[in-house]
């Protein structure tokens, strides 16, 4: 092997297997601590389950032979101890993808959510949502040949701001329409009730790790090592950085303190605004992107609580809401040359949002159809009980020790 | 230098280092915030210790020229600014392993072990029991020549199955053999108590940590970037995520709920079993071996609990448990050509059972004896008050701010 | 591209990166509870700016083209997209070492200022006191010709123990000399106060991120994967754990327990003094230079307490005290020929001591001028009422779950 590519591609993979720890950090420390188990599990568990689905079924319908750009049909279930390094490499990375688009869910749907149910959804995103909807943009990208449809008219989601940002906030938009809101955010009739984070520094450090691993979700999707990646990179930095202030420094105007989950979801915001156009902008563009973004998150946070929809990380708003934004920010700010389509810009723009309209009727309907369906046949939230009693106990039988202190004894059965 | 093999080897380097930060986690995380300081120090302090002892006597006796195949005899207390690029990249490598090894043992006789005897422990691993349990496999990777006497017999090890993890698991075994239950696990008549965990997220936030570090044992264990590198990362993360599903499904299946301990430890003993043969076994194999090394930590847990043997953090199953399983699974699974022993299949499964229990009579015969030792000279055991107390206070004279709140004032001195 | 040195600084990159996770970490543990949350969303926020003001300002003056050896004079808001892709690497490089330099200075005053205020200490830091002070040393280091007029002179600090860590404790000082001690620390008569750290473990957590994070900030200094590289690494990583021994036992020494954050703050101090020298000096040396760093750690703390100098987290001990010794144990210990400046031993020792008083005067005069004018303005310090509530409340409108038990609700506003 000894190919510089290859490496690049594979300190990618492990810096996306990071994010994984960045959402574990980001979900737990902002949900309540008597959830918070049942949070930090649910990151490990669909990571594993989607990994093996993706494995199975999933890369394939995404990476395999075309079948008219919409949907691939070979390479289930490779033994890639018999597969091309390469093709090996290129699995790697896209499984961790397959796991953001997927963990992006959990968070949003937190603290009242059965386990088991979780798991259906995460099935369902890695083995059928997810690919299906990246083969239309990304397929081909194994150097098999082929390309999907929306990549044939000319969309260009480098490093998916919507293949995986905005489908995974899609998908759980349908979801928490389905399940509704936690018991106490909406039934004041002053507004929105803040739910207390059990732990802010944790979910900050899960910010930053997601931050770093970032440089490989971006970086590695060049998939060679090329003369883009250095600038990629500082795209990337720039836009959270930006996003960050830009978020922080609105809710600062309005109530004259920093709002400490805007900051952080503003620069989530501004990296998943410059996703898909980092290959294809000036540092200043980035910057630019970023600002914008984390205006959206601040933005679409305050339409999802006019609207009550109780998204209890404020997923929607970064993954979903600056997804769009970097989606068409690709068409306004990307280079026309470097885009490579042959566009027009305004043709480029046209495309990007017909790319954006596609991706959520497709995405937000079947996620819709398919979580109706399975909360109809076996209900997906737990019980107002177990809500309230916190799913760490409801789903795990499992405390935290400090929640003990007012239970008789130090074992588990006694607090149960 | 600009060798991509090395480049390779460091980046593999920092990613073993990256596990010294999830058994911090998830030790700290899996046992009571009245010793979750202790441990965490344990797993800083055991590392820097190790490292110095490693570098001074232990690399010698692992790597340095044989004699006979026992024992190696040169290589001590190196200057590496004088030393070739590559056994100096080889060395951050092998100091990486040892603290890897030193460190499970930590967990299992965390919460009533004096610091200091366990530093002694620390010593007796790193500088004796690892390097020349490691020489009899591993001699002669360094490229010097000569090679270990079980290697010579076609015993093959890949990145540590046995070589680390059997053997701090078997150390480990003796050690809690000697040092006994802590106070409540087994006292009521009942059966085994639960001691409930300080903090599951940070203990989930370690196994991934450590998921991700594996990337790098496995991976980085081929000392070279060649073209089986991706499979084995692949092989890797395959048999971690199915390892968790299995052990978590199991527990489903018997008590309907997730249990979040044994799915953690579920997918580090997938982990674990793929690690002497992931270079040598297809897809579908390590995800056949990640499921029995699952099962076999839910077995090896309970056959604990019936023993009365308090592994704290449930390290024996998944090291040493996991790790005889991925060793004799080497012999089953692995293509004979791959592993070029020149032996048969039945050979092959027999010097792989052999070396299994060569490594259990050393390992566990030699530690149990040092221990005894150590223990008769002085005594390894805090005192039962101190136990009560908790090992933040009792050996660091320190607490958490939290367990602060019924002293009088802010002051440690105070509180004491 | 396809650069194996430009792939080795970009992972290099993002290891440095990681040590913002440390930070925040350490510095979040080892903080209290009501204060904690401040602390972890300023290690984001003083990332996020510092990286903007050192793309349009900093990098400039550190890296631009030299008048007289003293400041740069373009690079400015470079489009990295149009910029080569080394130059693009080596920014992207130094953006983490200016994040380091700043975020150093905020664990020094945590606890007590305010949160606007910090920013603009930051900004002032990475603007200006940083790049300035840095250019001395390491103009030209982009390549592009000139040289500061402390390297002419034949001054070396390699990787930073002077240019990146003392700098930031001599600004911190300057800085903890206007703000004061936080409220309880000095004030009965017996003495310091020791003030509990709300989470040890996560602190400990920190360093060992630190310390992963540290073979890039000091092997990625290289700029190129060179021979010298592997002994960069071995060297850091002893000098960290001799480090962490040296302080860890000093202390026991005295009172027979291991402080634990003396320890932590010895394996740091460590690797403070190797990374001025750790390309020059042999592994034995190294040890040596990592034993009296954390040495120093343990005298400077103590000197501090005499003093009365509140240094929330031990950060000068580690960065000012051990980051002298390192600059000084580069004339004492490095090898003349591989430090190259032409001068002898005792020569080399004179320009490294006219180097750190340089530093000194520069950085703590500027520092306390500015930072004296600004409290003169705008007051730094929150009210005697805001730092008894802690600032997450008073800055952030927000308090960890656990606080708020024995508010009646569970609504963030009617907490407040």
């Amino acid at each position: 092997m000894a190919n510089i590519d290859l490496l690049w591609v594979i300190f990618a993979s492990a810096l996306v297997f990071l994010m994984q720890g960045g959402f574990l950090c980001l979900e737990s420390g902002m949900t309540r601590s008597k959830n918070s188990i049942n949070v930090a599990i649910k990151n490990l568990a669909d990571f594993c389950l989607s990994t093996l689905v993706f494995w199975a079924l999933g890369f394939g319908l995404m990476f395999g032979l075309s079948y008219q750009g919409w949907i691939g049909s070979d390479l289930f279930a490779i033994d890639f101890a018999k597969a091309s390094p390469s093709l090996a490499v290129f699995f790697l990375f896209q499984v961790m993808f397959c796991g953001a688009a997927v963990t992006i869910l959990s968070g949003i749907v937190a603290e009242r959510m059965k386990f088991g149910a979780y798991l259906f959804v995460a099935v369902i995103v890695s083995g059928l949502l997810y690919p299906i909807a990246g083969h239309w943009s990304w397929a081909g990208l194994d150097g098999a040949g082929g390309s999907g449809w929306l990549a044939d008219l000319g969309f260009v989601d480098f490093a998916g701001s919507t293949v995986v940002h905005s489908v995974g906030g899609w998908a759980g938009l349908a979801l928490v329409l389905i399940i509704g809101p936690r018991l106490g955010r909406f039934d004041d009739g002053s507004g929105a009730q803040t739910i207390t984070p059990s732990n802010m520094p944790t979910a900050t450090l899960g910010a930053l790790l997601l931050f770093i691993g970032w440089l490989g979700f971006n970086g590695g999707s060049t998939l060679v090592l090329d003369d883009t990646v250095p600038s990629i990179l500082i795209n990337t930095v720039v836009g959270g950085c930006v996003g960050a202030i830009s978020a922080g420094g609105l809710r600062y105007a309005v109530n004259q303190r920093l709002d400490v989950d805007q900051f952080i979801n503003g620069a989530l915001g501004g990296l998943v605004a410059v996703t898909a156009n980092c290959f294809a902008v000036s540092t200043g563009s980035a910057a630019l992107i970023g600002l914008v973004g984390g205006m959206i998150v601040v933005f679409v946070s305050q339409m999802l609580e006019a609207l009550k929809i109780d998204d209890a990380v404020g997923a929607i708003p970064v993954h979903l809401g600056a997804g769009i934004w970097g989606t068409m920010a690709t068409g306004f700010y990307g280079d026309l040359e470097t885009l490579g389509t042959g566009l027009s810009r305004l043709e480029q723009v046209g495309v990007q949002g017909l790319g954006v309209l596609v991706y959520g009727i497709w995405t937000f309907g079947i996620a819709f159809l398919i979580f109706s369906a399975g909360n109809a046949v076996f209900r997906f939230r737990v019980s107002e009980e177990e809500e309230i009693a916190g799913l760490n106990i409801s789903e795990h039988g499992m405390q935290h020790e400090s929640e003990m202190t007012t239970a008789e004894g130090h074992s588990l059965e006694s607090a149960v």
